[in-house]
């Protein structure tokens, strides 16, 4: 933190926050597009500060540590899939058209929140994965959401007889490896490639009579 | 590099490499286990060497920087990859049990190499890979084989008319994210996990009449 002269302006007195407009979600934006390009290793509270054009105080005024950052872009991006995606879940009709609501709503949160989703899934690098409890809660309800849709699905008959548990994986790893090759903005849009899996996860790559 | 003295025991006399049996798989095996825990970015030469019981000249001695070492350990698990999921591949009959076939030796490969298979795809974390010619090369490769079988699968009648890059991408999504969640030596072995991805993907999560 840097010392503060005991006489300043107004607009930035002492006890007063710095003045960031919009701070929190600035800096969460600005921190998940260094940590998604280059790993939370190798991003620096001070390299933060440069981009957004602030001292690394005005940083440390919202979040103590660059730890705290990563953890509010984790929660803030795990929370607002889960909702969206619930929401989108529950306007469509249970089985099948509810499954596709889920992939495609994921891959449209995805798409507008590509950075803080890379974060999530690839920023941090190796199997010692920082575990917070709120997030793995998190985490736990958006699977099992998925698996009450597959369950749903195979109750109505719409789905066969299968591991909810093991499909409900395999849907969520097509749609999660896109962090490692999707680009947004060329040519096919997220939302079109997890229509794609849907159709392949569903029907099936052998013919059908 | 730490000098050393001009007169040495016989064992370690001057231009003599650092004796380190198998050193270049042991310094791969160990740096694997070491960047597919903390990742790359966490991970320190010194560790290794310590790690290992030798001095960091004995592992400079192999590989001038760390990332020499990385290098080395994507082109081998790749090449490693490649050549034995090649091998079973040409081992079965053309279409849906080669394309299994692909399936489950991928699977079983990951397993047995399960640290450099994570290093590969999550020990850099970010987006800012480092990306070499040779393991780009061979990347490229093995995706060409994956569609070559499925295209081999359409022509024959046993898979519908797809987009046989899409589908392969859909095949290694489902693989390649094992690495964020499979732990070795757990319940179900990787094998039995790629079985039923094939099952999944094959026949479709639908009933068919």
């Amino acid at each position: 933190m840097t010392d503060r002269p005991q006489n300043l302006p107004k607009r930035a007195r002492p006890g007063r926050p710095p003045t960031l407009p919009a701070a929190r979600e600035r800096i969460l934006d600005a921190a998940a597009r260094q940590f998604a390009h280059s790993g939370y290793e190798s991003s620096s509270v001070a390299d933060l500060a440069a981009a957004l054009g602030v001292s690394k105080a005005a940083i440390y005024h919202y979040f103590p540590t660059k730890q705290d950052i990563y953890d509010a872009i984790i929660l803030d991006v795990l929370g607002g899939l889960s909702a969206a995606v619930r929401a989108e879940a529950a306007r469509a009709e249970p089985g099948l058209a509810r499954l596709r609501a889920f992939m495609l709503a994921h891959a449209r949160y995805f798409e507008r929140h590509h950075a803080r989703f890379v974060t999530m899934l690839i920023g941090y690098s190796g199997m010692a994965l920082p575990e917070r409890g709120d997030a793995a809660r998190l985490r736990d309800g958006y699977e099992g959401l998925l698996r009450e849709i597959l369950a749903e699905g195979v109750r109505l008959g719409q789905l066969r007889t299968l591991d909810v548990a093991a499909t409900g994986r395999a849907v969520l790893s097509m749609l999660n490896w896109m962090v490692r090759w999707y680009k947004p903005g060329g040519g096919e849009d997220a939302e079109a490639v997890a229509a794609g899996y849907y159709e392949l996860i569903t029907r099936g790559a052998q013919p059908r009579p």
